[in-house]
């Protein structure tokens, strides 16, 4: 049994509650537990953490060590343009993420093209909205099993 | 029933043939066959093709829209980089399309980091070797189930 | 009667207690309780928040979605040049707000002439100091009003 | 008493004019009546000009100095991007100036970001519509009653 | 019956005076004849300036809302590479327009690659001598008749 | 009597037959007759050739060379942004040439402002539509009658 | 006496706990010992704080105004790339200070080159592990010695 | 006998009226007159026009045709860094120039770095004050002589 | 006895046909029958291609991997600037390679001084015609004898 | 007991000799005695050598291979910015070296902020006067017996 | 009686020597002997060097402060877009001086337009052949004559 | 009998002395001594310098003149990315040259990709090592035999 750890960056305890006709009723509390869900019927053990605050997300993932984190799926939303703390800390600890990220990033605006974390990452996952996050842990999924 | 065609582009037929134990033992022909049986356990219809020549993967995508070819899951390989008709063939035709890359283009060489097809596309999947294609057909048919 | 919330970016609340004779004895305080009898004496209702938190700022706009504000009134000081939270968060609630900056950022170091807040802002005033803040209450007030 | 030049540059002269609805029936004619009434509230002198002749408005700015002017308002419009020229006149006769856009600049076409005027402006109002003008000449008269 | 406008930007009146033995002994009046020719052949109505002054081009442009003009021919020759003035006004009037050059522009000096009007025109023909007008000149005929 | 060869490049056999509300129902094959139409009313002789395969192309300049072709219309379609081969191919021959495009591509992607051909053609005509070919037609007719 | 404030950026609270026989096992609480005894031998008075919130480290340069610091050592790791929140306040108390990077920046990633802080700072010293410091602080105690 | 004629570009009429502590107190006229009796010295004529319009200049150099003009000293002042008419007239009329700048333009803003003269002057003089002129003169003279 | 690959891009079947006063008139078959020679004296063997289609070049190298080539020697030619699919088929087959150029690259357009394959090769050879294949099949020859 | 080699750029013999009262008055001759006296304090030996000849300081690191030098300190001034020779002696001779700059080359020209050499360092100090060089000297004998 | 120290850079000394049908007949030594003479009478002393060697050009401008150097005219050829040394050294020794260079760098290769004296240049003279020496030495004159 | 200098550029002395199990024990000498030989053979006479002084090989090809020195081979080494006296010197004497490289230096940092010398040689050679400059000599001989 694995643990793997979901990351959500920051607005995102936003989705689903606003306009709900464009940006569908999913929530981010919906996406945890199907991911819990998800996790639970492999046999693994998920931990989920939203934050706005770049630190919480930094001290989260050196935290993930002492816990025995086995896989990092993260949505570093703005901070995927912005935050090279959040870059060092997955470095440091060493353990492989998937990054994703619900819209298209290659599709808006020009300084969404950047991340930080792209070239650290396994694998990155983008466009797919919700089901990005369920196909990122089944890769995640595959990866433990396979190690 | 959906049509959901898969384009492998240029080198792509050398997967799994040369040196196993770096790349793997898996073929060309074993994802096609793991993608067709994937697709057919959803009663929809899957077509693939690879092809080292631009034109063909162009006239591939002109020809989907006679044969009612709902979704394209492209791995665009180097074409990613360089071809302008094939952008503009999938422009044209106007069906959706996911972009999958086995290998983290992140990673790699920064012209790389560029693609043609990535803003058009619904959404991108990199680094995820060949569960990237599976993964990509999860997110075709779960579209294709909601349009 | 409508609430406009002012919120003041990172090292704002340094204003005016350092070196009087250079940047003059206008305190942040000073400047928000004119800001708040200018919007009393037009009837309307004045929030103001300074931070040097990149997610309180995040979190009161977020906020500001269920306190009925109107129009934002924004100083995001540093973080004009390295907030994308902040900017995806005046997005998501889409609240109508102007951009001031005490300074005028174009005469002062190259990096200052890049904001993540200009091209959703209404609009942007810069360089007139605190009288900043009072002529872009002015226009959101005109704003609220026609609107 | 001071005097305040307010120059508009190429064609404002269409303001108000042209499809009502949209733009608003405001005509430049009204501006400079409003901010005429509003200076001499306060006691003050205005004069303005518009012309779409670049010659025109570095000449103007050249006379300004014979005039007294005390402060200038300008609006340089399409020059604000190409013309050394006034912004060479404005430097040379050292009378401090406010630069306004009735737009917001920076939502627009990428060329409109540079300005050959901000670094040399006192300060700079943008995307408030002709109210702009007026918070621009309440600056100025401030920056006047204080010097 | 339609009225079309002829634009030619500065230095076009220096056109077959000079060295007829290399750039032919075309004039300008010459190529105003023929034109004036062809669009009375075709019913229409021309009119044609010439100016090395930008404000006489910008306020010819404006002038053509109250007289009816349907389509604008422009070789705005330097202007093309530095007056945002002049693409504003056209932008303003909102009269379709042909971008025409005499040479042809992307084989000259690095800086004629860039034109401030080609992405608001409605097509751009370079490179063909005093034909290109001619063949500018029937597209816009066209476009007239079709609209 | 001369010899001219028309080139389509890649996608354009779609031509009218997608979508005919909005691209117009104008065939390639409508284009071919109408400019064999132009040409044999002149008294030339005019080939032509679409295809989506870049050696096609190459190919088709190299052998004009044997065919007698006096004049090439070319719409490089995607290939004008990254074919150096055909570029190659034309400068090889040493026929001349007028490029042609359907669309504005000023108004379009920013890739699509470079082309590989314009600084060798003797012309560009783009945004006119169909039209466009015939006008390119007449400046080729014009060009090789007066040679 | 005189003293002296040490910020030790993001992720560096990791340091020495991890692969010991990589990094070494100094940790952050033996290089904070080393140069609090480094200071009383000089006579100095020394404090230290570590964060991985950006705020926390502006508010701690913003309240050393208040306790009389001296001089400010600073290793920003990975704010030394993207918080001009920090540069603005360490601008703002006009306290000098000194740079430190344990690895050399130079020889990492290309955006690890740019810094926010190395134009103000007095010095840089960067690439010589935990002795950067302790010669930091020998630069900061002449420094003060010499004041 | 040989003429030559001196253009002084946009705000040069201010010379010498303005803060002749500063600038000196030598006026255009001054250099005018300094020059015309060098040129009479060695029994040439001089012309000399300042203006602050661009079309004037250009028009002026159109006209240097007809008058005789050998050779053309100018300081085109703002016109250096944005003005392709005048670069165009200066080509057209094919008569040797030789560029003049009062100040050192290398020593100023970055923008002042390109002019649009200077390759296809003779020679560039700048950061010289009006001696510059005379120089330029000397060469001109020396030109004319050996031609 | 080894056996090498000569790979000539598109556009070189023209060699020595066109103009041989000014490239001379070695073809391209004489060229393969020098070099066919050389690896004979040398006791090895040749293969040769030339070809306009990319895939033709990429499937060649492909094939290469079962025809027991030991070092290829290649002149994209065009395909140098654009064909990452080439690139991708030399680094897939590893086999060793010399890269030439009958031109001199460095002095000619400045598209033509990036090459794909040029970091990957074992060396460059440019600017020497015809000779520069014969230098190259030395090096290989010389690489494999030594390997 | 190790040997170490000092060496100082170009101009670095102008040191102290100019304008004491605003450079100091520490010579080179004192830098080199002081850091004589340091060596000398810890068991090791020091050379120490200024040229303005790039050539000497190539030759002078070259040699260092056959005089048993164990460690460089290098101020390189001037040749920081431009002499990849003296970068590649120091890569060949393969002997670990620190980079000490006098001023702070990031608060100077653009063109400082890049070094040829910073890269290769062990690490680089600067901005911290004649000090740097005793600090850099600490941290090589450190790095020697701890080898 | 003032010194005045002419420095000629690298490969001036086969001036006049190489095709004098083409470059003129003029030598340094007939340069030097022009400015002799004019020094001369108008009562002051020149000296005059040329080498190939940055660090003899260094060095003299290193020497001509206990000369008594009062002006420097510098040619610094080839190391005006190089030496970075020879910048410092003038900027050292604080002696005025004159950039003079024979031919347009503006009108060369790219590299050329970039010069690392010209924004600490007191002017700087270029285009005008050998004369452009005779022009600096008037501007030196009169520059030490006005001190 | 022709003359041919081979210039090796800085730090090439160090060649085949150091390392030799990684860099071969080929030495300069033994290079030099080889291609004596090679020249001999075919009846021509060779002369050879490496210096790790610019001016040295600046002079050594501005003598290369009088010596009637027919080719150059150089190897400029460093020298390559830095020196436009060397290639200044090189374009004075007119004398044709192959400009060859030990390494690939398209694999090596980013700055080797760019050589002042390529575009004005008759061809480049690099990456082959030692017998880069035997093909390189080869060349030469043949094109002054067939000059």
């Amino acid at each position: 049994m694995a643990t793997i750890l979901v990351l959500h960056g920051p607005n995102l305890n936003l989705l689903g509650e606003r306009e709900p006709e464009i940006y569908g009723s999913t929530t981010l509390s919906d996406i945890n537990q199907t991911l819990q869900q998800q996790a639970r019927d492999k046999g693994h053990h998920l931990l989920y953490v939203q934050s706005n605050a770049e630190y919480e997300l930094v001290e989260r993932v050196q935290d993930a060590r002492h816990e025995g984190v086995n896989f990092i799926l993260i949505n570093p939303a703005a901070f995927t343009h912005t935050s090279v703390a959040l870059r060092d800390a997955l470095a440091a600890v060493e353990i492989p993420f998937i990054e994703v990220h619900l819209s298209n990033v290659h599709a808006r605006e020009e300084f969404r093209k950047h991340s930080y974390f792209s070239d650290l990452a396994q694998g990155v996952i983008c466009g797919l909205g919700p089901q990005g996050y369920e196909l990122g842990l089944q890769a995640a999924i595959k990866y433990i099993e396979q190690s």
